[in-house]
């Protein structure tokens, strides 16, 4: 499995610049010899806008709305050609927040609105589990009633038997060498497994375990 | 039109009790007439439990999870058959939250993950515009970097042309009668129309000209 992947929960962190939080990250990840970088603007309505900015700053990697980027990856007929040339051909793919979740099984754990309706929720799969961006704990102290974080991903393993999700809090990233998972970044994970207790990690983590399709 | 609809933004607002806050308002709305309630339990995964809360203590008609009670109504063939008996007969419908939201021409500005896939996100069609329920506004001091409320529903309308967005606050209400729409409650609304400034009402406002399809 040659697959290498940076998966980023969020572009930018608060009191920072864009993707500056893991700038470190991403150059170890892309390293020296990489020369071109197909980035996927579909995210954003101004495709061309964000593409220049993408390319001038290296700002915003596959952020925006997941619905959007999930189904024009579908219209355009890329995403078993992303499959194929990052699991089996080794092309480093780095996604953030969106670009995290079409990575994934499916984006059935976005927390975007639902502004467009892709053909299915499934996704490119490049890993075999959930991932839930920007992840967020409840505030003791807000008023407002909607369903926390949590609550909503325990909504979706009432409806699905598998797989895990993993909740990075913004801040954090993911980063896949073939068979290898290790949690970066600055701030801890939240592992939500159907029926069990949740599990925190801290940066740094082995979180391999969760590349096996029997987690 | 015969059409009777009471739409709530939330079950239970904060230091209140579950409907306490629109209690007048569905007593109202129903009258001492009706004898029998249609309880849709699908927006929850307990059917059974949901249902027996309800007829206990009336509480949280149609919250849960919007996705879920989308599909379940696709599944149950109950879209067109609501729409006929509400639209033709004059049956009074009353949503909260998720209720809400499947009331409207779409669910594409619901705040719920979409745990489950529908077979399309075109809803009952009730009325001729979408509402985003438990609207919320920005926190100016929030460290937290996910797009805001009014971004999304901006992102929304960068792909449909139409229909308007009511955004109801927590505490908001919608009583249509025929042709004619009211906004009830404690807190003020938020109207977002496409490339157009956004407007607030008032408790009180007189909101019939959303149910005119060329708003």
């Amino acid at each position: 499995m040659k697959r290498r992947l940076l998966l980023v929960s969020n572009s930018t962190l608060h009191g920072g610049g864009y993707l500056q939080h893991c700038q470190q990250q991403i150059q170890d990840f892309f390293g020296k010899n990489v020369k071109r970088i197909l980035f996927v603007p579909y995210a954003l309505q101004d495709r061309d806008a964000y593409t220049k900015t993408a390319r001038d700053k290296f700002k915003t990697l596959g952020g925006g709305n997941t619905f959007r980027l999930l189904k024009a990856l579908y219209d355009n007929k890329l995403v078993t050609e992303i499959r194929k040339r990052v699991l089996e051909d080794g092309i480093p793919y780095m996604g953030s927040s969106a670009g995290t979740n079409v990575s994934t099984i499916s984006i059935n754990t976005t927390n975007d609105m639902p502004i467009v309706y892709p053909p299915t929720f499934a996704a490119i799969g490049l890993v075999p589990f959930n991932i839930n961006p920007h992840y967020l704990d409840a505030d003791p102290n807000s008023k407002h009633m909607g369903e926390t974080r949590e609550q909503r991903i325990v909504q979706y393993h009432e409806e699905h038997d598998t797989p895990c999700v993993l909740g990075l809090r913004e801040g954090s990233l993911l980063l896949v060498e073939g068979n290898k998972a290790t949690l970066l970044g600055s701030t801890k994970a939240r592992l939500f497994k159907r029926g069990k207790h949740t599990t925190e990690y801290e940066p740094g983590s082995d979180l391999s375990f969760l590349l096996t399709d029997a987690q």
